[in-house]
């Protein structure tokens, strides 16, 4: 199924996918291979959950994108990425710092923030760092209160469900326009 | 190709299928639904970063079995999932806390323990929640300082390369039955 959607994309969509994986260095390896190579798309998402060396492999493609989880947009998100951890700062302070190892150089990775849960200050704190940040359709989250002016690096606002399941009948393609257009309305406001 | 294999496999023998999924429940149902009801292996490996309702669907399939990623086998597993967390104990201390929701009651999920990185205190921390544990083969794990015999509930001790990969030649099955009874003969002297 992923083949022929793929084969169906417009080139010049990027496409991001949302694989969330996570696994030993050889395993990632083979990962990379099938997302970057065999089906070349632009960017992947991570789950960083096992450290640095898990996301060594995805990082040797210097022209693919990353995006790790930082704070999700589920509710139970908080449990463990928002906690306090190590010597100083919090578990997303450590993600944080795994996207950008070498100083004065741009981010190696970006992060995946959802809207749910992102809080201005967390916002402020990765002005220079891409983002991912799903939760705007079906899962309620909004962009009030956000200040994205400041931005030095992009963020991609993401709206799937809300989209893709707009109808389930023989309307669906109107319905799933109307979706994105409201969609680039709140965006175009901002 | 995982369709193949299933079908390969001897009924009789347990399939853990080691994905280790993280994703928002929507996501996870859809997941658990195509390991546990499609091919309807008997158990999966989650990530457990994004918080207990990730886990929740699977969960819900009450003859299914899950272990959650403890402390895994990579040098870096230790960035985050040992370190101190929250108001007391550790991240992995957290994700041990997911595996027993319900007091004087058997666990609901399992723990991934890399045997790289598994210390003897950590398995004494977990005697009553089954135990997945890789690292033994190709990743140089040892059972050596490690005391099972207090255990209350299983551990599986995994090893997939050095049997996989036992040469990649006509020798193939016999040269993998080889690599089978060297590790049957360690864990025996245990």
């Amino acid at each position: 199924i992923l083949d022929e959607l793929l084969r169906w994309m417009p080139k010049e969509a990027p496409i991001v996918l949302d694989v969330k994986r996570s696994d030993i260095g050889e395993t990632q390896k083979a990962y990379a291979k099938a997302y970057f190579e065999n089906w070349d798309v632009d960017a992947v998402t991570l789950n960083p959950f096992m450290g640095y060396d898990s996301l060594a492999p995805f990082l040797a493609y210097e022209d693919k994108g990353l995006f790790l989880l930082g704070v999700t947009s589920n509710p139970d998100a908080t449990e463990l990425m928002t906690q306090p951890c190590g010597d100083a700062g919090t578990v997303f302070d450590k993600i944080q710092a795994m996207c950008t190892r070498s100083a004065n150089e741009p981010a190696d990775a970006g992060l995946v923030m959802g809207l749910t849960n992102l809080t201005p200050e967390q916002l402020n704190a990765v002005v220079d760092v891409p983002l991912l940040i799903p939760g705007m359709g079906a899962q309620g989250g909004s962009l009030d209160d956000l200040d994205f002016s400041k931005r030095q690096a992009p963020a991609l606002i993401n709206s799937s469900r809300s989209i893709l399941y707009g109808s389930s009948d023989s309307s669906f393609a109107s319905r799933a326009q109307q979706a994105t257009e409201k969609i680039e309305a709140v965006l175009s406001h901002e």
